[in-house]
């Protein structure tokens, strides 16, 4: 058990805004959040399963929406609370502890201010260690574990709670849901029992988001060997360093989609392409894929070290573009069918980090 | 307290067609259903409010999506009593009566079906006494009872309970989930007490959709004088006898919309369009209106006077078209912003009946 403090709390903000690999809506605003639920209501726990009852429920929260929108929009709270009340009621049952079901983002965040809340402790895994844009990727899918019951819920009062037949199916209702509720609400999904996410879910996300944005901060201070000791720890390396020299953004069905394509620093005749659906998901150089999904893209300030987000990337903007391999969890049978290219309908290879040519 | 009877049966079929004013999904096809239903689980029985317990929980089931859709996907059964059933669970109560959302249409027949395999009586009474494309669009809404807490349900188990702001959105919701779920699904909403059916329901709807379409098969029958009797039990009136010379349909978000237009049987200066929104909403002369919302539009074969409904239209069909006034507890505040022509975004005076110039 470790009890959050502020100073923790920073340190997250910057690691999930790395692990939210562009995407995965906006930590620092979901940081207000979870002070604010700190001031009121006190701090929160960040526990093992070993620390909870095995049969006790775990209920998750997230927000579900379009980056783009949730940023202008920032979430008002009570869809939060609202989700896993509602799911809560619907189950009949009460939870013994939060689960963020993405650390990578804002949704690392927001289950800890409904924690504070609802005073329960938050677990410490989660079932993506970065963002996905879809509901159904995640290992509790590779598991078998239903998303559904699930209840979606905006910020006026609107809830609904589904039961479907399989994870696609609840990823194709709740986002026609999202897009009718103004592309910025509560999801809670996923419920499960305490002994569900010892054995399916992604152990530590928690403490390993907290650890990385720790030595990534440590960089941004440009503290001497800073970076090395970030890249170790993560396991991340840098593919390309260059100049944003072309950004194409939309938003359709949903979801944010676009490309970004950068010029490399010193050799102008090398680009990368980065493809991004509300996460950054593929870089290539060349067509030749370097880093893919589920391995994490992660494009960097090339001055400061901060984590840019696909909202926030800019022409002209240099910029460092790493990566780092996805949670060893992933590893496992049907992970390229849910969450490898051609999952998002880029016909190429996964090339698992380290394995590149 | 009326037994349902298989000659009553198809009466109602014959007076729900008409009831359907041309949309409401085929009554012909849920007839099969309720007789289906009848033979395994025994008859129905029509009760009025008075019947029962006054506090009791009514619930509603319909069919919801676009009728073009519907005709081809033959509902399969178990979304509805699937719908009524997660309602119930949802509200944690069992019903006393089941009752119709919409007396026109496929929707007439459905709640017999349900109610035959749950045991229950249904109450003789409904929302609209004609067919809406829009769950908002009851009297129900006029008095302020919300369509939710409301469940959607397809064939295959997914199952979604609504709590929304107001009817609108409930509409909004439901429609997008459906647009998910394939356009031919159950719904059950505006769950009430028995007292609030007969404070605001429209009363003895599934009697005199019976009754209408009795007196309409002896119009099919050539029955003397039959035609008179049923233009005045229903105070209907002929306003137009023709030819189809042209005809636009399409399905667009959801909804089976079109013009219909009529070259007058002997006079060919005159011609009248109709425009469907899933039902028969408008028709007018030289851009004036003659029939319109929520008033009804029916259009009956001018030969056999069987109802035609907007899938079955043709070009070159011999046709009249027919208008029955609106069930008289629509003529309340608020009915035109509801129902009204303008509700349909159709820019013209509602003509009560008998009133046109």
């Amino acid at each position: 058990m470790r009890e959050l403090t502020l100073d923790d709390l920073d340190d997250m903000v910057l690691g999930a805004t790395l692990l939210g690999t562009g995407g995965g809506g906006d930590p620092y605003i979901a940081r207000l959040m979870v002070r604010q639920a700190m001031e009121d209501f006190g701090t929160v726990k960040i526990v093992t399963p070993s620390e909870l009852d095995p049969d006790g429920l775990v209920l998750t929260v997230a927000v579900i929406g379009a980056p783009t929108v949730i940023s202008e929009k920032v979430p008002a709270g009570p869809e939060f609370t609202g989700v896993v009340n509602a799911l809560a009621s619907y189950l009949g049952k009460k939870p013994v502890a939060i689960m963020p079901i993405e650390v990578g983002g804002m949704n690392t965040l927001i289950p800890l201010a409904v924690a504070a809340e609802l005073g329960l402790p938050v677990i410490d895994a989660d079932s993506m260690r970065r963002a996905f844009p879809q509901i159904e990727m995640t290992v509790f899918t590779l598991a078998g574990i239903p998303a559904s019951p699930m209840s979606v819920a905006d910020e006026k009062g609107n809830v609904m709670v589904f039961e479907t037949t399989d994870n696609q199916m609840a990823e194709k209702l709740a986002r026609s849901a999202v897009m009718q509720l103004g592309l910025a609400n509560g999801i809670s999904c996923y419920s499960m029992t305490v002994r569900q996410v010892a054995e399916a879910g992604i152990q530590g996300s928690m403490s390993y988001c907290v650890e990385l944005g720790k030595r990534l901060m440590a960089v941004q201070r440009g503290e001497a060997g800073s970076f090395d000791e970030f890249l170790k720890f993560a396991e991340a390396k840098i593919y390309f360093s260059g100049k944003i020299i072309d950004l194409d953004r939309r938003t359709t069905d949903g979801f944010a989609k676009g490309t970004v394509v950068i010029e490399h620093m010193t050799d102008p005749n090398r680009t990368m392409h980065v493809e991004i659906q509300n996460e950054l998901l593929i870089a290539t150089e060349d067509g030749k894929p370097i880093i893919t999904t589920p391995d994490l893209i992660c494009i960097l300030d090339y001055e400061n070290a901060q984590p840019i987000t696909t909202e926030t990337l800019a022409y002209g903007q240099r910029v460092n573009v790493i990566g780092l391999p996805c949670a060893p969890e992933w590893h496992q049978p049907g992970m390229l069918e849910l969450v490898g290219p051609k999952a998002f309908g880029y016909d190429m290879p996964y090339v698992r980090m380290g394995e590149a040519k």
